[in-house]
């Protein structure tokens, strides 16, 4: 979806992305790099004393592996403006795997400096659950 | 800020954090990670040809980040619920160093289950430019 | 160009990849992965008194690098079946930015199975001159 | 076997390293080092439905790990210069333990810049299944 | 107990910290970092034929994560001086959780310049067993 | 000196490692794996405000690494008992290159099951200043 320009995409049209899997390994090395060890995501032990009886993927990580899923095209996507309605709907465990369904819901023309289309953006996991829903704002270069 | 229970914040109360800075290396790690190698952040020829003429941060690295310096306090926080109004308002660039400010603006009492803490957060960078602003949502334990 | 069946691709077909700076951070984390710490890769004082005068990218990392731009699509590439004549032909420096040529020399139908491509992959750095040249060998599914 | 001098080996000579464990982290970290998300590696349902029922190790991770346990001698090996038909043979999956077995196949002796030896290269997991060969060729230095 | 000031610290305080767990990725990415690829860490096969039957965590490991869950409050801990007496007493498996007791056994007022306390550091198991005991030495600032 | 056994060793005996250069990225990877994100490892701001004038690597970094270039071999090194006397002596900057000098100061035979040797070791950087000094015990097989 975000490998075409701003005249060419229609409120309304979906995408759907690959998906990619949750490890263990990824909430570790997204805890060491954000440095938010919360235990719900890093002590097996806390966690299991928890309403989820495990430990849970950060919000964050999956917003953040959402982006690398996105296949942005260089040259189109011009800037990624900002987020709203950020969700976290429900847990993802270690092994679940995720991908997203994006939709065109909104187009705003900026005439010259092309135009800002609003996506929502549906993480969802293996039995299409949804774990987390937000609305992604993206400046698009046009077509000509 | 986030190691105080729901009925011990008031609205307005602020908070900072301390500080990090965001290195080359952040940056390639969070693009290994995310997968998102746009290369407006891991590209230094392409870079350089933009108008900010250098590699920028991504955005959810910088939200990543925020999240590690926020101090969550564990049987605290119970839920980080989502986030409304993320905008990505001025670049990051390597060897920049983000903190904080968190302000409280508004609380949702759930009754027996604690409340809803609305937080603005604002990162910004050594020279107190804002890069990031946004309101984030925690369902937080009562004190008692 | 892995974005297309076997049917789809002729010898003498070209295609360009995005490009990658190799950071510093990419080879203190390909030596750590690799557990390669030869000294002309991870030590300064080491590799100035070489003729390179400086550390160089491992030759393993760049090709590593070089099948994360290859855009392989899934469905498609059925198998990455091996390398011939994989030479390194001139010193990667930190900072330096590698880009792909691929261009198809050989294709070898297996009937029902696919067939298999030959691709001369070519990395070369932002100057144009070539750091390694290799024949990689596919095998691709049909269009129907 | 790399840390001895060209005169110091004989064609037939043959080394065996030592054992590393290919973990779900391995794999991982390959995948967002090289950014290399192909969905065999890094997708446990996609990889579910294919002929492997699971996720399998990059190719070249295996050949990543392979510099990491040759051993190479600072002051010996001058320089990698390239490998020859790369053949990969079996899947490694993970949890699989691989080693390698090394045997000087061939020498060329470069007068006052030392000389080439070609290195057969066995990647081979716990059971003894070749998962990798190869021809390797190194510039080695002279004892004298 | 490294948020207060060497004059509010007294000899026998303790103070717990959270857990974290130990996970394969762990002890990966410490190899790694580390370079030590010592195969009762890295190798399942070799670690199989001990005395402990399975891979274990590195000592140095263990005592990296403890300073992650020591919250050093900057602008009190001036300087980490040292360790005494440390001692691998037991190993910690992958998915062991490991925390902290600290206590305060000795301090040593240096006048104007703040004062050294000496802390005991044990690091322990889920099932309360030591793995690592230490004596740790801090320069900590004055209150005033 | 680790590739020998109790009884090939005396006391008095040296043995000098090779480099590594410690970068930037290597204090980053140290800070996230650790969960130790200190300001004077982290953030440059805070940083140049200290008598340091710039960030300096963990001494736990320093020490991780140290073992890493200190070539245990399989079946010689039964076990790292401990250290004892370990002193950061003097910071380690960004770009700075360490490296080993090991004695053996005591050797203790333990009869049938092998002995502990007792080995000083002087972590310095390219300028032969010393930046950590401590003495390690290992358990070593005897050779026969």
């Amino acid at each position: 979806m975000l490998n075409r320009y701003f005249d060419q995409l229609d409120t309304g049209e979906k995408w759907f992305s690959g998906g990619r899997t949750i490890t263990e390994s990824d909430i570790v090395m997204f805890a060491a790099l954000s440095g938010d060890w919360y235990p719900l995501h890093t002590n097996k032990e806390w966690a299991s004393a928890t309403a989820f009886k495990q430990r849970i993927a950060h919000g964050m990580l999956l917003l953040s592996v959402a982006t690398g899923l996105m296949e942005f095209k260089p040259g189109i996507v011009i800037a990624f403006y900002g987020m709203d309605k950020v969700r976290f709907v429900s847990p993802v465990f270690i092994g679940d795997t995720i991908s997203l369904e994006m939709e065109v819901i909104d187009k705003n023309d900026k005439d010259g400096k092309g135009g800002v289309v609003t996506v929502k953006v549906t993480i969802f996991n293996q039995r299409n659950e949804t774990a987390v829903s937000a609305a992604f704002k993206f400046l698009l270069a046009k077509s000509c």
